[in-house]
C-alpha cells in the first residue's frame, strides 16, 4: 500500500472556449498541486465543453483541440507543474481517419490524455458511446478500443469515460481483470432528478466489481438544455463512501487514498494484448514512486444531499445562469402575467443573475384582473426587478381594425402582441428574452407559437404544473428560512391559473385539473405507457383520449418553443422527438 | 432459367397511418396481380412510413404495427391475393426484448415480412443501420443479423433493407456467398441533389458484387423535412439497367424477369448457418414452382432522367404538396414582397396545391417601395392566387408609440408586425402559413425571430439565393415550354434583393455578393472545410471571417425556423446541429 494525494477537479467548462477552458484547466492545477495533490482529474471534454454536437466533425475543431492540449501540456511545465499528472477529457481522431459510410468524417473520438513533464504521456478514448436520450454519440465519435493503465505514484490506474462505467463488461471488467489499484472516471454526466441516487449506487457497485477502489470526476455547469450537477466522489474497493462534492458548484475534491502498488503485472500483459471484452490493455509508466504526500493528511468531505426540490431548484438556477453568461448576455427580461409560472421565473432568474438584472413586464389587455396586475407588481418588489407596464391595447386594436380576428385568433394575437413586445424591448436594450411556459402546457400544446412561446431560454419548460406548485412553496420556504422576503406572492400561488386571454378564463375550461393531467402525463411522456394501460390503471376513458390527442399534435408547437433546462428522463426537445407530420393517435 | 414476374411498388405511404397504408398497400398488390405479378414488392417501413422516430419507442405503436401486418396478410388472402407474395418493410420488435441500457426500449426493428397465403411467412430485419446524416437509427433500432431467402417460383431471393445496401459486406456479401437468384432491396431513400447518380452507380456495383439481378423499390413523397424520391430500378447481374421508374411520383413498376432457379443448395446451408459477415441464413420456401407469367411480356421502361433543375423543383413541390395534405391543410398562406423568394415560394405553392388555394398577402410599410407593391400584384395574378394588401402602418405605429423603439428593434419589428398579421389570418382562415427565407439568409442569421421566420413549413429553406435565381428562370422557361404565363415577374427575378425595412436598404449593405456569398457557404456548410483552407482557395480572409462568423453565430435561429424540404448535403436542422452556447469562432 502507497499513499497518494489525488484531486477532482468539478469545473464548468463552455463549449468551443479551448483558450478558456485550458486556462481553468491550468488554474486548478496550480491549485491542486499547491495543497500536494500528485494527481488532478478534470472531467470528460473539458478542454473542449460537453457536447460539442456537430463540432465533433470539423476537422478545423478537432485540430484544434489537438493543438490545444498539446500546449496545455506545455503550459504546465512551464509554470512548473510538470510534475503532476493532468488527466484531462478532449477531443482527438483516430491515428487512422480514412473516410467511410457510416464512421464520423474524421473519425473524431471522445478521448481522455494524461499530461506530465510536459508532454502527452498517454491518450485513450471512450469505449462505450451512448446513444439514447440526450446522447447521439454514434453519430460524433469512433469508439475506442483500449483499456489505459497509467502507473502514477506507483499505482495502476485505468482511466474510463462516463459511459464505460454504466455498461456492463468493457473497461470495468478490463480494469478488474488487469488488476488495477484504482479506476478513474472521468465524466460529462447531465442531470436528473434523484440521478445523485443511481450514480451512487453504480459506482459503488463498479468499485466492488472492478475489486478496487473508484474515482468520479464530473463536470457542473449548464450547456443549452443540459446541467452537469458535478456530484464527484470516491468509493473504496467496498463501496464506501470516502468523500462526495457538492451538487451545481465548483469544488475541488482532494482526498488521500492508501492503495496497492504496481497491481498490474507486467509478465502477464503486454501493449496489444486483449485483457478482457476485446479492449487491449495500454499501459504507461508515469511514476514509479510516490511523492510524499504533505502533512497533515486530507480530512475527509462528503457534502450534504440536497432535498429534491431544493436539487431541482439548483438545477434550473445553474441551467439559466450559464445559458446566460456563456451566450453574452448581462440581463433577462420576462412579461409577468401575476400568475405562478412568470413569478417562479423571476426567482429563478434572480436567483440565477441577480435581480437587479432582471426586467419585468407587465402587459395587461382589457382581459387582464385587478389582481393580475397587483401580483405582477408585487412580484417585482418581492424580488427587486426592473418593472414597467405596457398596456397592449393599442396594438391589439390596431390589428383587430385592420384583420378583424375573433374567437382563437384573437385570444393568439393577444399573446403575440406580448410577444412582440418583449422582443422589441430587447432588441432595443440587450437583454435575453426568457419563455415563462411549463411542461404540462407545452405537452398540451395549451401555448401560443410567437406569443408566450417566443424568447431565448425556457427556464421551466422541462417543469409539470406541479412541481411548479411546489417549487414556489420550497423557494418561499427557504426564504423563510433564510430571514429573506418570500419572492413569489402568495397569491400567485393560490390563485386558479388563468391565460386570461378572454373574459373569466380559466385553464380548466381548457384542461383537466393538474394534478390529474400530470399523473397522465408522467405515465404517457415520461413511461412511454400506452393509452389502453393508462386506462386500465383507473383514469376515465375520455379524459386519457382527449389529453393524448392533446400531446399527439402539439409536436409542431413543442419543437418551436426554446430550450430549457431538462431535469426529467424525456425532456420535450432534447429527449423526444416525434415526426410532424403523423397520423398515428394513441387516443381513442 | 424461369421467367418471373415482380411488381416494385413506388408509394407515398403516411407516418403512423397503419389503416391507410395498409389499404394503399393492398390496392397495389390487386393492381399487381391484376396484372400477372406473383411477387410484388413494397418500400421500407411501408405500414407505418418512414421514419417514424421516437414512435419507434413506444410499445403500443409497435404492437399496432405487428397487429396490422397480420391483419393485412389475411385481409390480402380474403380479397383472393393469397397466392402473391407480397414483401412489406414495417416496425416489428425483437423475440427477446429484455431491458438493457444503451438498447431502444422495447427492442424495435426496421423489419421486412414475406405475406403469402394469408400468414405471414417470413420475417427479418435491417442489419446496418445507418446513424448520420438524416439518420439516427442506432437510438431506434436493433439490428437484425440474419440474411433472409426466399423462394418464391423456384426463384431464391435475398432481402435487403435500404442501408443493407450502402454498406460494404453484410447481406450483399452474404447474398453473393449464398448464390442467391435475385437480391431485393426495399428502401426509403431519401432525395438529395444527385442522389438518384449515385444510387444508379451503387445499385449497379452491388449486383455485380453480388452476382445476381437486383431489384431496388424505393418509396416516394414528403414527411416533415425529408422528400423520398422513389427512382425504383432493376438490374441485372451485370449492372445493366432493365427498368426504372420516374422520380417524385407514384409507379408500379413491373418487369419480367428470367433468373436462375434453385440456386441456393439447401445441402450447403441451413437455418442459422453463418454465410457471411456473421450473418445467418434463414431459407423460406414460399413457392416451388413459377405462376405462368400471362403473355404479353411486359415491355421493360424506363423513365427518362430529369434535369438537375426539374429534380429539384420536383422535391419542393413535392415536399410542400405532401406537408400541407398529411397535415390535414386545404390552403396555405404567404407574405408576397414582390421579392424573388416569395414569388419562387408562390410558384411552387401553386405547383404543390393549386394556384386557387394559394393565399398571399402584401404587408407594405412606409419603406416599401412602388416597384415591389407591383410586383407582388404581379405575382399573385400570374399565379391566379388569392390576393390581398394590409399595410402595416397602425401596427407600427402602435408599437412604436408604446415603446420607443428604434434602429434594428425598429426594423426587426416591422417584421414581426407581417409575422402576426399572417399567424392572425392563419388562425382565423386555417391556412398553413409559409415562410419564404431561403438558405443563404438562414445560413447568416439574415432573417428576424418571430418575423419572417413565422409559419408552418419553409419551402426553400434549404434552397441558396443563386439556386433560387436559377430556380425562378427554370420554372418560367417550362411555363415558355408549355405555352403557359410564366409564373415569376421579371422584375423579380433581376432587382437587386432587399428586405426594406429602412430606406434605400438593400440586401448587399449587409451581406456580400450572393455568388461568392453561396461559394463560401457551400465550402464552410455544405463541406465542412476550415477557414484556412477557404482561405487558401483564393477567398479574402476578412470577407471569410466575417461570413464565418454570421455562420457561427446563427444557430438559434436556425433552429427556431420553421422545417422545409432538404434538398442537400447539409441542410440546416435535420443534418447539421450545432450547440446554442457555442464560443468556438473559426473565422478569425
Amino acid at each position: 500500500m502507497t499513499r497518494i494525494r489525488i484531486a477532482l477537479s468539478q469545473i464548468n467548462p463552455t463549449v468551443g472556449d479551448l483558450d478558456g477552458n485550458a486556462e481553468l484547466i491550468l488554474g486548478r492545477t496550480r491549485q491542486a498541486a499547491g495543497r500536494g495533490a500528485s494527481l488532478v482529474a478534470f472531467p470528460e471534454m473539458a478542454l473542449t465543453g460537453y457536447p460539442v454536437e456537430d463540432l465533433a466533425l470539423r476537422s478545423s475543431f478537432v485540430q484544434a483541440s489537438r493543438l490545444a492540449l498539446e500546449a496545455l501540456a506545455a503550459r504546465l511545465a512551464a509554470e512548473g507543474l510538470g510534475e503532476v499528472a493532468v488527466v484531462v477529457g478532449h477531443l482527438d481522431r483516430c491515428g487512422v481517419s480514412t473516410p467511410r459510410l457510416g464512421r464520423p468524417a474524421g473519425a473524431p473520438q471522445n478521448a481522455v490524455a494524461v499530461l506530465h513533464g510536459g508532454r502527452i504521456v498517454a491518450r485513450s478514448a471512450k469505449h462505450h458511446l451512448p446513444n439514447y436520450g440526450v446522447f447521439d454519440e454514434y453519430r460524433y465519435f469512433v469508439p475506442g478500443d483500449r483499456l489505459l493503465v497509467v502507473r502514477v505514484g506507483g499505482v495502476d490506474i485505468a482511466i474510463a469515460v462516463c459511459e464505460d462505467l454504466w455498461q456492463e463488461g468493457g473497461p470495468v471488467a478490463a480494469a478488474r481483470a488487469a488488476r488495477v489499484g484504482l479506476l478513474l472516471s472521468i465524466n460529462a454526466s447531465p442531470y436528473e432528478v434523484s440521478k445523485d441516487d443511481s450514480r451512487l449506487e453504480l459506482v459503488r457497485r463498479r468499485a466492488r466489481e472492478a475489486e478496487c477502489a473508484l474515482a468520479y470526476v464530473n463536470a457542473f455547469g449548464g450547456q443549452d438544455e443540459l446541467v452537469f450537477d458535478g456530484d464527484s466522489l470516491i468509493v473504496d474497493a467496498e463501496g464506501r463512501v470516502l468523500s462526495r462534492a457538492a451538487q451545481f458548484r465548483e469544488e475541488l475534491l482532494i482526498a488521500d487514498l492508501d492503495l496497492p502498488e504496481r497491481t498490474v503485472d507486467d509478465s502477464v500483459y503486454s501493449a496489444g494484448d486483449v485483457v478482457a471484452d476485446g479492449l487491449t490493455i495500454q499501459q504507461v509508466i508515469v511514476t514509479e514512486h510516490a511523492a510524499p504526500v504533505p502533512a497533515p493528511a486530507v480530512e475527509p468531505s462528503i457534502a450534504p444531499a440536497l432535498s429534491d426540490d431544493a436539487e431541482i431548484y439548483g438545477a434550473l438556477v445553474l441551467g439559466l445562469r450559464d445559458y446566460v453568461a456563456k451566450n453574452g448576455f448581462q440581463s433577462v427580461l420576462l412579461g409577468l402575467s401575476g400568475g405562478i409560472d412568470s413569478a417562479l421565473v423571476a426567482a429563478i432568474a434572480a436567483d440565477a443573475v441577480g435581480g437587479a438584472n432582471v426586467y419585468g413586464v407587465s402587459m395587461p389587455s382589457s382581459y387582464s384582473s385587478e389582481h393580475s396586475k397587483d401580483d405582477a407588481a408585487d412580484t417585482a418588489e418581492r424580488i427587486g426587478l426592473d418593472y414597467r407596464q405596457v398596456p397592449i391595447a393599442p396594438m391589439v386594436d390596431a390589428y383587430l381594425g385592420a384583420l378583424g380576428l375573433t374567437g382563437l385568433a384573437e385570444e393568439n394575437l393577444q399573446a403575440r402582441v406580448r410577444g412582440t413586445t418583449l422582443m422589441g424591448l430587447s432588441n432595443q436594450e440587450g437583454h435575453l428574452v426568457l419563455a415563462t411556459g411549463n411542461k404540462s402546457e407545452l405537452a398540451c400544446g395549451y401555448s401560443t407559437l410567437y406569443g408566450d412561446a417566443v424568447g431565448g431560454f425556457a427556464p421551466i419548460k422541462d417543469v409539470p404544473k406541479t412541481v411548479v406548485w411546489r417549487l414556489s412553496r420550497w423557494r418561499n420556504a427557504e426564504a423563510e428560512r433564510r430571514g429573506e422576503v418570500a419572492p413569489i406572492p402568495v397569491n400567485s400561488i393560490t390563485k386558479p391559473p388563468s391565460a386570461e386571454l378572454r373574459p373569466g378564463q380559466v385553464d380548466s375550461d381548457s384542461l383537466p385539473p393538474y394534478e390529474l393531467l400530470d399523473d397522465i402525463l408522467d405515465d404517457y411522456v415520461e413511461r412511454d405507457i400506452g393509452r389502453d394501460a393508462i386506462v386500465a390503471a383507473g383514469f376515465e376513458p375520455a379524459m386519457v383520449d382527449r389529453i393524448l390527442k392533446l400531446v399527439d399534435t402539439a409536436e409542431y408547437k413543442r419543437r418551436q418553443y426554446p430550450p430549457g433546462t431538462k431535469i426529467s428522463l424525456k425532456a420535450f426537445g432534447r429527449d423526444r422527438r416525434l415526426p410532424i407530420t403523423n397520423r398515428w393517435r394513441e387516443g381513442g
